[in-house]
């Protein structure tokens, strides 16, 4: 544990570390902020050097991104070895961050980190830059008296678009960087209720663009507005094929690979604290669409979903434009779940819509590409990085550790556990309602500076078995 | 006629005010660009004492828009009065403009008037700024030796969003400023072939926004997908019920009140030079959806039509965001027809969907508001006023007008006529591939130098009737 004279120390500078992190608008999807994502890598490759720890920045070359070629942020791989007797444990963690407007609705500007009851606002404060801080933090602690295991790190910057080049880099560094890790602890993810939790399993995800072109320039709809065949209302057709009121997804055979939860999930899912109430209360939700704990839980992590996200190229902006748009697309993404295949998802969809679009007879031209494929990953759940885990929460939070599985995605998992063949858990510091993604994303300050602990107990307790 | 003599100098000055107008931008729908649509009604002011006319700018207080509280732009009413036993015409036109990003795809800088091939790019080149400028260089001309009649000016800059304010202020001043008017004279529209015409009627418009509200916040779609009941999809839903793929408006009873083109209109259509195939190059459209040009003209000026415009508040930028939206606004509006009424068009609107999303069975909430009401117009032809147009366009174009009625709205029409109970013509200049509200907006170097001497031979010939 933490020496006791430490604490205070940390909790200032922990503020003042992730208030400078957060002020990064590491937004991955926008080619006009690449830079800042690159400038976040280099602030945490310093930061890990401050820890001693030996860094390399992998470059990855350039990407083309709406029309731009752009630099891909360099991914970091850090080392702190000491001991070949201790384990190792490898931390995967990701600096970029999903867009953020203060106009979308915060209540406070999601770049500046502002602290309001207990609560610490800004974007990539829960997902992922304070639990990756909080790791940081862990080590910095036990630096003060002994690092009790070998620690390595792989930090990236393009996570929330697909995590271009890291799959590669874990694939080729594989009989090096990766040959003497013992375990690979997964920051990236957050408790399901109020009680420390550890994830086993996460939901893949196919990201589709749906392209109608019509005319090849806006048209005035007074103009034509009767007399041609309309690329936003082919679309709104399209999309409106995908699912049904209810979220049951429309597509032939999407759930003919899912495999439903084990007899011991179904304990989990009846034990959990998951606080639905809570939940809708915080999000200003009516229902959810099913009305059992144990069945929500079941859906969003064992099932697959479907959401629209929305339209490129229609009239977005407040007020009104009478309008035809030219060419329109229509972005949503279904959630996979073992044993779904993201080739075959492809298929399912690309055929569907085609087919759907050809008894439509529009003489417009559709273009279907799915632009993120992450598999979904579940790990066994009884080897000695599980039980470090549990250990760890005991100790801390004195509580049973809730397990359970996320309806998120996060590629990596069902990434290392393949390639790597090494254990692999997610255990994250974020609370259930912290809104990564969404508006007014917040970490607490307890789950910051309690979380921080969790991860320092978690080397002690590896080290110990 | 114009003097020759006059013709060069006006070339070269026609061209720079035209620039200047045109780097003003006047988007009345944006409420940062409040601003430029105010210093655009100033400059039109200017220019008007400069013509020696007396001129009043009508102040219309303050509106809310996107939570703004911002003025309105002034109204310009003017005159320039000689000769009481001359006829007055008064001249309507409007100075704000549609909105215009370099981004949405055109080829040179909207708010930038750029001269290729004798076309002059540039937004409100064609609707309506060229046309207003026309008619001011047109009297500016007259004046060197003598203006044939008296002549009133109406300008306003909110005809975009619906002309507020207008409507009252015509009713207020009908029996002062219109008491002496015998003849108006909108200059907001174009040409329906590349021969000159004159319009005898517009359609009306209902644009409708309509909101689904689920959570108050944006949600995760992996914490929340498949687990609740999705705005966007609902959303999506409600859009795809209100045309099918032929463009046919489903809503019951929309038809009902539609009255079909008469017998002279039908003659019209037939002679028209409307050439569908160049629009449809120059578009880039595959077909119309009807074939033949009278199908074509028939129901884009006689018949209702529904356009989807786009989505606010669901994620349009480029990129992927894997978010459930909060909030979503879907737009759409209709084109209305004689005897369409708006009052009936927005009950029956609303009725089908709030009919159509308790079908749903949807938790979510919705809301559906008409956010411009503009009426049909439909004038007689056979009066002194468009004797005079067509004198005109036979003088300067040595050919016959084209008759037609157009598929936009320009509400003033209907309402000019019902309160003034004067003729009223519509009388443009632009041609017909101009592009108004969309991207690359022009107006031919051409038909600007023409039509400012049609609006001369108009005023000559109203002289002599």
């Amino acid at each position: 544990m933490l020496h006791p004279d430490l604490e205070l120390a940390l909790k200032v500078t922990e503020m003042k570390r992730l208030k400078e992190w957060v002020a990064i608008e590491s937004d991955s999807s926008d080619s006009q902020k690449r830079g800042e994502v690159i400038r976040m890598m280099h602030l945490a490759a310093k930061k890990l050097k401050e820890l001693n720890a030996t860094v390399e920045l992998v470059e990855l070359g350039r990407q083309k991104l709406h029309g731009y070629e752009i630099p891909m942020p360099p991914i970091i791989l850090a080392r702190i070895e000491k001991n070949p007797k201790k384990p190792t444990v490898c931390f995967y963690g990701h600096l970029d961050v999903q867009p953020a407007k203060f106009e979308d609705g915060w209540s406070t500007q999601p770049y500046n980190l502002t602290e309001i009851d207990g609560n610490l606002y800004g974007r990539g404060t829960s997902d992922d830059k304070g639990q990756v801080l909080a790791v940081l933090h862990a080590i910095e602690a036990l630096q003060k008296h002994e690092l009790p295991v070998n620690v390595k790190f792989i930090f990236e910057g393009m996570e929330e678009v697909g995590s271009n080049g890291l799959f590669t880099l874990v694939e080729q560094r594989n009989n090096t960087f990766f040959s003497d890790v013992d375990y690979i602890v997964v920051t990236d993810t957050s408790w399901l209720s109020s009680k420390p939790g550890i994830t086993y399993g996460t939901r893949g995800n196919c990201y589709f663009f749906v392209e109608v072109q019509g005319a090849t320039k806006d048209l005035h709809s007074g103009s034509f507005g009767g007399v041609v065949h309309e690329a936003t209302s082919d679309l709104i057709f399209l999309l409106n094929t995908l699912v049904n009121s209810s979220g049951h997804i429309l597509i032939p055979g999407i759930y003919d690979a899912v495999v439903p939860p084990s007899e011991k999930e179904k304990e989990f899912f009846k034990k959990s604290e998951f606080n639905a109430e809570k939940i809708k209360t915080k999000f200003g939700l009516k229902n959810f669409t099913y009305s059992t704990k144990e069945e929500i839980l079941t859906r969003r992590s064992c099932y697959p979903s479907l959401s629209i996200h929305g339209i490129e190229g229609a009239f977005s902006a407040p007020g009104t434009k009478t309008v035809i748009p030219a060419k329109v697309t229509g972005k949503f993404s279904i959630r996979l779940v073992p044993n779904m295949e993201p080739s075959e998802v492809i298929n399912q969809v690309t055929d569907y819509l085609k087919e759907k679009f050809e008894e439509r007879k529009s003489p417009n031209h559709i273009a279907i590409r799915c632009v993120i494929q992450a598999k979904p990953w579940l790990s066994a759940i009884d080897g000695p990085l599980y039980l470090a885990g549990k250990r760890a929460i005991k100790k801390v939070f004195n509580t049973e550790a809730e397990m359970f599985r996320i309806g998120g995605t996060i590629p990596i998992g069902s990434h290392f556990q393949e390639v790597t063949g090494k254990s692999a858990m997610f255990l994250g510091i974020g609370g259930p309602d912290d809104a990564p993604h969404g508006q007014n994303e917040k970490l607490s300050r307890f789950n910051f500076i309690e979380g921080t602990k969790l991860y320092a107990a978690l080397l002690e307790e590896l080290a110990s078995l």
